[in-house]
């Protein structure tokens, strides 16, 4: 079984000296990866001719497939279409296909095609004329030796359409690619060396076929498993496999799988349960209510929150004690805790969350250095606590905090299922 | 003068399969081009020897100098760094200054060191040590015949930070390029088109030297002045005659320069004013309390908020009149007025903020379409409404509406100075 490479070339000064973000490229790899087509680099050149002929090259000797996005424009300082046509050694002419379509669309738009736009229609005449449903460059497809270059535009929805309707499909045809198979194991709460330790005799007996990769962000990991084989649905199988065999001391830190976020899992279960939600946030200043509300129908189960950014409005708004703040400072364990419980009364909720704590990067004290956080959660219950030592960062800490706070009320979830 | 070119190389399968976006080139490649540096090339390659040490040979033939993001972590699936090793032929051993900002980094975060830990500490001997401040993987910096390549971590926090404070002033002293000057002028509250109009006889008028480019992003523009010569000096002088000439029109949307956000520019005013601000949010569910505390200090004038996600939450915590919701409705000029009056008076802040609309993508009806938002301002004296018709994206109304919010604060505060 022979692996089929692709690279991809993105062509445009303004990606180049990062004006704009590339997307495509991220893009094109991920739907090449979907049908087996693993993807061995990935390349920006400007619009210049040496450069850009080098690149073709370079990807030839490499990969099976080239595509290339960008650089399709009728203005000159779009260069792909006459540089591929010397590459392939191909004259260019009028391709009548393509010169149709144009029209077609020129007279849709109820506009005039002058000139400059007509020479959008004038192609290399060896390679296959692509469509463009909704631009006017249209994409051109080279084979040479078993190897193909495709050209598509750069503009995002215009190279979407023409990949997924055309040159995905010509592209499975003329390779027929082996099987893949992807699955990623979302984890909350563990960190990446613990894991790789607890995991490491679980990994070693991983078939050889199977791989894995650890991607760390911000307190979560999430483990990627790939399959390689002959047939899709049977590494489906064999990766669910391994993943059961996963140790059940991992298995409480995982959350969800492929594209779910911790917060989604959480409404989710809420939802199911008709369980609703508050929040008290002093040092995450809303970011904990904003997670929680960037899901769509988190109405359902959020009812609400308050964020008492000083120590009178602690006390006038949720009702914190005087004396708790007075005894222990509102970055305290009594103090988050009060804050958590007095907001689920007000709000009426099943579960009160809360945190306090010094995000930085001033306001450290030896006792109390930035970074020092507490959160809470409260079900009526019960009230648990967590300390977090963070880091000096402010921006981090309020993103920590929050996974921290959502972690907590997943765990806690979790348990009571 | 010669130009120095840059090769920007990001290694990993994660970036190469597509699984997550590479934002770290862009940036990289964009700071580059602020010093004079002229990026040449971007390439990714996966966890790969071969792949990797081919993109090294061919990023140094190229280029002058060579910026690698990822494959730094404790995992075996990081090349990063032994292949460093390996392409300079250097030998690796414990850095004493990486251990030692290791250990105080544990020591600091209260958590134990192990043995894959302290493998961050191992260096190539040939390298110097950079500095990691909010992460555990340093950065290496190498350098050959006048050539030089950067190794950087791929969390892009800890890369921004990194290229920041050491490596692009490292850069600079090294290779000296071209005088450049840049100049960001920062506007919110006018569209693009509008601001192009008004400032085409201005553009016209800009020496050939002196290049503009507007970057839109969510209804703020920035225009950004690019100066080429020999002295950043005069450029410098060169770029802030033209900024005067501005319009006036223009003038009163301009919030400020550089690096500047919005919601700092605020704080700074209401700091110096000794105001202060409270928030009451429905459809942005935090964000705004989130936005404006993110800039360090913000304690000295956001006093608070309240997310009333509910109608029964908005009368009972907020004090909105049950027939206003019952007549208008929660989306209606009437409801976000009364909220941003009673969350000014509960707080006792100078203005009070509110926002009430249908982020989607549920929730619309015929009369108030997903994207209608209200949002307010009370001043005590007045209160001011305005109705927002955005799209049809939750994420982006959120992040929309928060700006709307913020520029009518700072409108607000323009017209009292």
């Amino acid at each position: 079984m022979r692996t089929i490479y692709a690279e991809v070339l993105s062509i445009g000064d303004e990606i180049l000296y990062g004006q704009i973000t590339d997307t495509n490229s991220q893009w094109i790899s991920a739907e090449l990866d979907k049908i087996g087509v693993r993807t061995i680099r990935k390349t920006t050149v400007g619009d210049d001719e040496k450069q850009i002929l080098q690149a073709f090259q370079e990807a030839e000797r490499r990969a099976d497939m080239v595509l290339i996005t960008g650089g399709l424009g009728p203005t000159s300082d779009d260069l792909t279409k006459p540089l591929l046509a010397r590459y392939f050694d191909s004259p260019i002419s009028t391709n009548e296909q393509a010169l149709a379509e144009l029209e077609e669309m020129y007279r849709y738009r109820n506009r005039p095609l002058n000139a400059l736009n007509r020479r959008q229609a004038d192609l290399p005449e060896k390679c296959q004329f692509i469509s463009n449903k909704v631009g006017t460059a249209p994409g051109m497809w080279f084979e040479r030796e078993g190897k193909v270059f495709v050209s598509m535009p750069g503009v995002p929805h215009e190279m979407k359409k023409m990949m997924s309707e055309i040159i995905l499909p010509k592209l499975e045809r003329f390779f027929n690619p082996p099987a893949i198979y992807h699955r990623m194991v979302r984890t909350s709460g563990i960190a990446e060396s613990v894991l790789a330790e607890t995991l490491s005799e679980w990994e070693a007996q991983l078939p050889p076929h199977i791989k894995l990769a650890y991607l760390p962000k911000l307190m979560q990991v999430r483990l990627r498993l790939t399959a390689f084989g002959e047939d899709r649905e049977q590494l489906k199988q064999e990766v669910e496999k391994e993943i059961e065999k996963l140790p059940p001391s991992v298995g409480k830190y995982i959350y969800g799988y492929d594209e779910d976020l911790l917060e989604e899992v959480i409404g989710r279960i809420l939802r199911e349960r008709e369980e609703t939600v508050s929040t008290a946030e002093s040092c995450t200043g809303g970011h904990i209510a904003h997670t929680i509300t960037s899901i769509a129908g988190s109405s359902d189960y959020f009812l609400g929150g308050i964020i008492p950014y000083q120590n009178e409005i602690k006390v006038e708004q949720l009702g914190v004690k005087v004396d708790t703040i007075a005894h222990y400072g509102a970055v305290s364990e009594e103090c988050v805790k009060e804050m958590a419980r007095n907001v689920r009364e007000k709000f009426r909720t099943t579960y009160g969350l809360a945190s306090s704590g010094i995000a930085g990067p001033g306001g450290g004290t030896p006792d109390k250095p930035v970074g020092t956080v507490w959160i809470a959660l409260s079900d009526g219950v019960q009230t648990v606590a967590k300390k977090l030592a963070l880091s000096k960062d402010r921006a981090i800490n309020i993103q920590l905090t929050t996974v921290a706070v959502l972690n907590l009320l997943f765990q806690t979830l979790r348990e009571k299922s």
